[in-house]
C-alpha cells in the first residue's frame, strides 16, 4: 500500500500579527514544519503551536530560517556555511526546548524559504545544514525538495531523509522547480494538481514543463494553510488519496 | 574545608563587536554564565564560547536576559510571567543545542542584569524563571542573589539553587545590593572587598551599609572579565582563597 | 460651530504581516498617526502608507513607540529620558523622509502604546519627548491625552498641542484613563460612545466613573480601523457629529 | 593646486559595544560617513557622533547600509530596488533628523559595505539608491566608487557624485577593486600606498594587478580609523600630501 506526509508551514505569527490558519490546517496534515523566530515566530507562538501540534497528535518538525523577520526569510543572505550551521543549530535548540517542555520529540528539521532555496543548489550550505542538524541530533529526519543537493548532502553526513514534492509546482527536467518567474510555474488547475501527485506517488514519475516525463520519489507532500482556499485543496487532496488507497501518515512514523 | 565558586558573564560579544576578554578570565573562574542572543551574543559567538569553555573544562550556564540588544538587557521590560517563561526556555534551548554539539551538559542557569533584578523582588516573574527552567530540564541549577525572591521561588518549584554574593557590592540590611544610585553602592578598596567575601563564605556574615552585621550565604562570587584591572582582582582574590585554605571549585560538582 | 478631528493609527503592518484596514478607514478619518519602524512597520510600508494618506488629502503625523517589535510598543521599557528622545528624533526622522519624498509635511506627533501611557503620568519623559519634537521641527504639533503631563511637557516646551479623548473608555476623576484592569474601563454601548464625544466637544465636560462631572477639552477624538465592527462606529460618529453640526476637520487646519 | 578630501566610516558603536577610535579620527578627516542603525549604530551614538563632527567642524554624510546588525551590512541581501530604495529614504531620514537638531546639514551619502559593492556593479539597485537619495533631498552628493555603476546611476538621476579611491587596494583592469580573496588585493606597504594614491590625484592613473596602467580620478581617499595603526597611515598620508602641495578638504566645499 502506498503511503504520503502532508507537511505545512505552521507557527508563523509574530507578537501581535496573526499568520495562518493553523487551528483548522493542523487536523488535516500529518507534519508540522514550526519556525523557530528567526524569520518568523516569537517564544510564545512557539510555545502554543507546539502545544497545538501536540494536542492534535501530529508530528512535529524545526522550520529554520535566516535571520531575517522583515523579509521572512524569502531572500538570500549570503551567510558562511559556518554561520549557516551555528543559526540551524541555534534554532534547533530553540524549537526543541519548547519540544521538550511539552514532552513530544521533534520529527524533522526543513529548511525555511531562501534558505530552502539555497540550500537545494549550494552544496556547502546544504552540508552546513546536514551537519549541524546531525551535530546536535542524529534521529533527526532532513525534509527537503526530492533530487535536490539538500539531500545528497544528508546523506553524505549520514542524516535520514525524506523527500518532498509541490503539488502546484511545475518541474524542470532535472528535477528543480520551475522558477517562479518563469510562465507556467505554478499549477492552477487544481484536478491536475491532485492527478500530478497521485502520480508521483505511484509511479514516481511528472511531466516535466518541457514535456519530458521524469522519475522523482515523493515521501511527503507541501501544503499550505494560509487561506480557505487552501484548506479546502488540502480537504480534495486528502479525498483524492483516499479513493486511491494511498495512506497519509508521518515519514517518521514509517 | 570551605569551597566557592567563582562565576563571570561570558560570550558578551555581538557580530563585529568585541567584549570581553573571554580567553583570559576563563583560566580563572569556575562557572561560565553565557549569554543566549537576546541582550547579547549571536550563534556564532555562542558556538565559540561553549567549545573555549569546554576545553578549558569549566561548568557552563546560561545567562538569558531580556530581548533588548541595545539596551544590552540592562533596561527593565514589563513582560508577563508567561512571557518570561517562555524567554527563558528559548534562551535555555538555544545555548543547550551548543553544548549538545560539544558533547557537555549545563550546570546551571543565572538571568541577566534587569531579569536579573526584577527577579530578586517580582515573585511572579521570579516563579516564571523557576517553572520555565524547571520544565525544560529539573536537573540544572538556578543561580541567584542570596536571600532573594529568585530563590525562594526556586525552592518553591523544586529547582535546585545556590547563592550568589558580590565582592564589590554594599548590602542593605535585608539582604538586597544597595542601589548603584546611592552613595557607598560600590566598594572599591580591594582588600575590603577580598575580606568581606572571605567573611561571608566562612562566617556567613556581611556588614551592612547601616553598620549592622546580617546573616549571608555564599555559593559562588561573581567576578568580571571586562578588563585587566577586573582581571587582577580576579587573580587577588583567588590568592587570598587559597591562603585561607577556601577551595575554588564549580558549585555543580559539590 | 464646533469642530473636531478624528485620528487613527495606520500603517502597522511588517513585512509580511498585514494590519488594519488602511484603505477603508482613511476616507473616514482626518489625522493619520503613522507608526515609524520601532513598533510596527518598516521602510516599505512607511513609503505606501504616505502615499495612499497623501492621495486620500488627510493629514498625518508621527506615531513613535518603544524599539520593541514584538511587544508591539506596549510594553514599558525604562529608558532614559535621553534615550526616549533620541528615539522620538530618530522615527521622526525616518517618516518625515517619507513625507518629504512623497512632497507633503508632517502635522503631529502622537507617541504610541506603553510610550504613550508613560509620558502622561512621568514628566521627565514627557519633556524628553516634547523636547525632541520641538528641536527636530517646532511647527508639528504634539497629539496627547487631554489633561496629561505629555501636554503639560509640550506647554513647558512652546510646542503646539492638542488634546485627544477616547468615546470607549471611562475616566478618572483627575482625568486620566481608567487602567484596562478594572471593571468599566471599556464603554461598549455605542450610542452612550457616541453621546459621551459630542457632550466633550459641546460642554468640555465628561461624567468620571465615580460619577462626578469632570471637565475636559477635545481637539482629536482617536477611533480605530482594524475591523469591521469599528469601521462602523466610525462611520455611525460621523453621522452624529454631522447632526450636531460639529465639523471633522484636521486640527492642524483650524 | 590638487585638492582631496579625506572619508572614513564613524559612529559604528551599537549600545554597550564600542567600535572605532572617533574622537581621534575626526580631527584627521574631512568627511565622515556616518551609520544609520541598520548595520550599526542606535539613535544614541548617531545623536553623539553628529554632535562631536560638529564640533570638529568637518561635514558628514549618511552610511547607509542592509538591515543586518550581525553581520554588520557585509553580507549581501538579496533586497529588491525598491525595498533597497525605501531602506536609503528611511535611513536617510533618520540621520538627517540628527543633524537639523544639531543645526548642521548633511554632505553627502555613502552606501556601506555589501550594499556599496553591489550598488558598484548592479545597475538597478545603484539606480535605487540615486533615486531614493535624490528625492529625499536632491543638493546631496553621492560618493562611491571611482568609475562604478553607482556613480553611473547618480548621472542619469542628476545626483552630484564624486570619487572615491582606496589607497589600500589593488585595482582591476577595468577599475573595480581586486576582490580580497584574490592575492594581492591589499597593499600592506604602507609608502607604496601613499605613492599610489599621490599618483591617482595628481596623474589620474594607478598600475593595475595586471601591470597595465589605468586612468583613475580621485576626488575623496578611504581610510579607517579602527585602531593606533590607522590612524598612524592617516597622519603619514596627510603629511605626504601636504609636501606634494595637495590641499585636504571635503569634496562638499569645492
Amino acid at each position: 500500500m502506498y503511503s504520503i506526509d502532508l507537511n505545512c508551514d505552521l507557527g508563523e505569527s509574530f507578537g501581535s500579527w496573526k499568520m495562518g490558519l493553523d487551528k483548522q490546517i493542523i487536523p488535516l496534515i500529518t507534519s508540522a514544519n514550526i519556525a523557530c523566530g528567526f524569520h518568523a515566530s516569537d517564544p510564545d507562538v512557539m510555545a502554543e503551536t507546539v502545544m497545538i501540534a501536540k494536542k492534535a497528535n501530529i508530528a512535529i518538525g524545526a522550520h529554520p530560517g535566516y535571520p531575517d523577520l522583515q523579509g521572512f526569510g524569502r531572500r538570500f543572505m549570503d551567510l558562511t556555511p559556518k554561520e549557516v550551521k551555528n543559526c540551524i543549530i541555534y534554532q534547533l535548540g530553540a524549537l526543541s526546548a519548547f519540544a521538550t517542555v511539552s514532552g513530544i520529540k521533534l520529527q524533522h528539521v526543513k529548511p525555511h524559504g531562501a534558505l530552502y532555496n539555497v540550500a537545494g543548489k549550494d552544496y556547502d550550505v546544504a552540508l552546513a545544514i546536514a551537519e549541524g542538524i546531525y551535530s546536535f541530533d542524529s534521529s533527526l529526519i532532513l525534509l527537503g525538495l526530492s533530487g535536490s543537493k539538500m539531500l545528497k548532502a544528508a546523506d553524505e553526513v549520514g542524516l535520514k531523509n525524506v523527500k518532498e514534492v509541490f503539488a502546484d509546482r511545475a518541474y524542470e527536467e532535472d528535477g528543480s522547480l520551475v522558477s517562479r518567474k518563469k510562465e507556467g510555474a505554478v499549477i492552477t488547475d487544481e484536478k491536475i494538481a491532485v492527478q500530478r501527485v497521485i502520480r508521483m506517488i505511484k509511479d514516481g514519475a511528472v511531466t516535466a514543463i518541457t514535456g519530458k516525463n521524469i522519475p522523482i520519489r515523493a515521501d511527503s507532500v507541501c501544503v499550505h494553510g494560509d487561506n480557505q482556499k487552501a484548506l479546502t485543496f488540502v480537504k480534495t487532496i486528502r479525498k483524492a488519496f483516499e479513493e486511491e488507497n494511498i495512506r497519509i501518515q508521518p515519514f517518521g512514523s514509517r
